[in-house]
């Protein structure tokens, strides 16, 4: 496989459209939660202020139980991995796939050689993978697009003296409590990646947030253009890191499980394979001839993930999000008219 | 004077706050706008989806009579400032100064060496200041802190094959009708930087955009995060675009032109230096120890800005906010006070 094989700049978003029903996009729907929303609306009677990014680091911090001089706010991660892109420095940087593309793709645009380590059977991670001398890792946990959660104590063990270790934990809260982030423990040499977009239904607001040792959060914060977080980004960076906010989460991240692990057992029992042990709200499969697949979903109404731009998957490859019951039921139904 | 002399990251926002009346910062206060602010609400029922620049990129662009391939989106001109510096590769960089600080800065930490002009007396530019080798030029029009207009042509003047020329226009929507922005017009290698913040009262929710050669919107769009503008910016830049919107800015302007310019007035009267032919939303003046009349003044509950922290000028100079007139009053009551 070479490098420039599939288009890292293709997104679940560019798939949906036209009144399809997405399953595509990796966000919950019917978001942000009425509360939430209402305190984003508020938010708009501050706009003439410059936003003040403090209340909302000192909430995350304390959401995590770091000190607030160890976050850094951005405008959603995709920033971040700009960011962190533009600031570091690696000689050999290693991105652990399938995963989510645009850390890789803003390595490549600030100059970067980056290695590829493509996961093997059930994408599950082995650190012995990692090449001693690589000094940037970055991995996805629970990965996207394979739904797989690996241990923490797997992505811990890659920390090394001069080694940075950017961890994407976008997807960490659907997991339930959260056992495998390392948001609260934070390795020397690691950066954890977080997102409010997915959970909380804020794709369109931009936020999300990074956890790092005190001088790197400075150096980032010195590459990162003035006032980089919006206010009505900020109000809900706070709100979403409040204990009850975090419940919240938990709650609906248990309810999605339990639908998740229905749908995959539905697809699985048609003889399809499922990326085992799926932990986050969307699930990966092989299917052959998916992209013909998609295409007949689409005529159907229904947009599904492409895999095959996501290197280490291929054509026959799908994401598929986890919605409510009744609409997995229709693309289960769709599904089993193409006979799949 | 050396480059290292003054704090480029002090801005009148951090000279707010402690119920203090604001006269630091230049944005207007009371808005956003009942129906924009309205429109901003109604965008939280969005942010489940990612944002889509295009309807606002084609609104800006019809807004200035340009292609949508010469719009580049921005979370608010400090970004579009930061991802310039990164994007050019200048030989010889001028700034022109007094003039917001913020370019100045990103360039430097983007790696480059600049060089300022210091403009004399009353603030004019005159275009022969500029080396003829300088491959980068960035100036502000109308100006922060002086509050001056620059002529279009003498900006315009400054065209040179291989040259990039960054005008700043972001008070220009202070002057009605615009006559001097270089934003319908643009000369070949001109940089325009808009802003939505200051008019439409709306710093905090970073919204801006540039217009420039569709290959330099190019190579700035790759260097810029996914989704970098917010739905609810886009929103309001595509609001903000609307004949309606621009005709509301224009009478808005005209009132607050009246009430600066008798302000201005009130304040030569008393026998100060301000600066001549103010044409932005605010004024700035020469007082003796400005910095010890700005003390005096937070202990009567005014915030003015500092000036001394703008190249070019120094401890006798103050910047001003144009508010109404019996904010304005007050604050002409203490000055008197302070026997100014």
């Amino acid at each position: 496989m070479t490098d420039d094989d599939v288009d890292l700049s293709h997104h679940g978003d560019a798939e949906v459209g036209d009144g399809l029903r997405d399953f595509a996009v990796n966000v919950r729907t019917a978001t942000p939660p009425a509360w939430l929303a209402e305190r984003i609306r508020a938010s708009v009677a501050d706009l003439a202020a410059y936003p003040d990014p403090e209340p909302a680091r000192r909430a995350v911090a304390r959401r995590h139980g770091r000190s607030p001089d160890e976050v850094l706010l951005t405008a959603g991660a995709a920033e971040a991995f700009v960011l962190l892109a533009r600031v570091l420095r690696p000689r050999r940087a290693v991105v652990v796939h399938p995963q989510f593309t645009e850390p890789e793709a803003a390595l490549r645009a600030a100059g970067h050689r980056v290695e590829r380590i493509l996961l093997g059977k059930d994408f599950t991670f082995d650190p012995a993978a990692v090449p001693a001398d690589a000094d940037l890792v970055v991995i996805g946990n629970p990965t996207n697009p394979t739904s797989v959660l690996h241990p923490a104590a797997a992505i811990a063990s890659l920390a090394r003296p001069g080694r940075t270790v950017i961890v994407d934990e976008a997807f960490m809260d659907c997991v339930p409590g959260e056992p495998e982030s390392l948001a609260g423990r934070l390795p020397s040499g690691f950066v954890v990646v977080r997102s409010l977009t997915k959970t909380w239904g804020l794709a369109g607001l931009r936020a999300g947030y990074l956890l790092t040792a005190p001088d790197l959060v400075s150096r980032l914060s010195a590459a990162q253009p003035l006032w980089a977080v919006s206010t009505p980004a900020l109000v809900a960076v706070e709100a979403c890191s409040a204990p009850e906010a975090v419940a919240e989460a938990d709650a609906w991240a248990a309810g999605m499980g339990a639908e998740r692990d229905r749908l995959a057992a539905e697809l699985t029992s048609r003889g399809l394979y499922v990326v085992p042990s799926p932990r986050a709200s969307f699930l990966c499969l092989r299917v052959p001839d998916a992209l013909g697949i998609r295409v007949l979903l689409r005529q159907r109404g229904f947009a599904v993930r492409r895999g095959d731009t996501f290197p280490g998957l291929g054509p026959d490859w799908l994401r598929i999000a986890v919605r409510d019951r009744a609409a997995d039921d229709e693309l289960l139904e769709a599904l089993r008219d193409l006979g799949t």
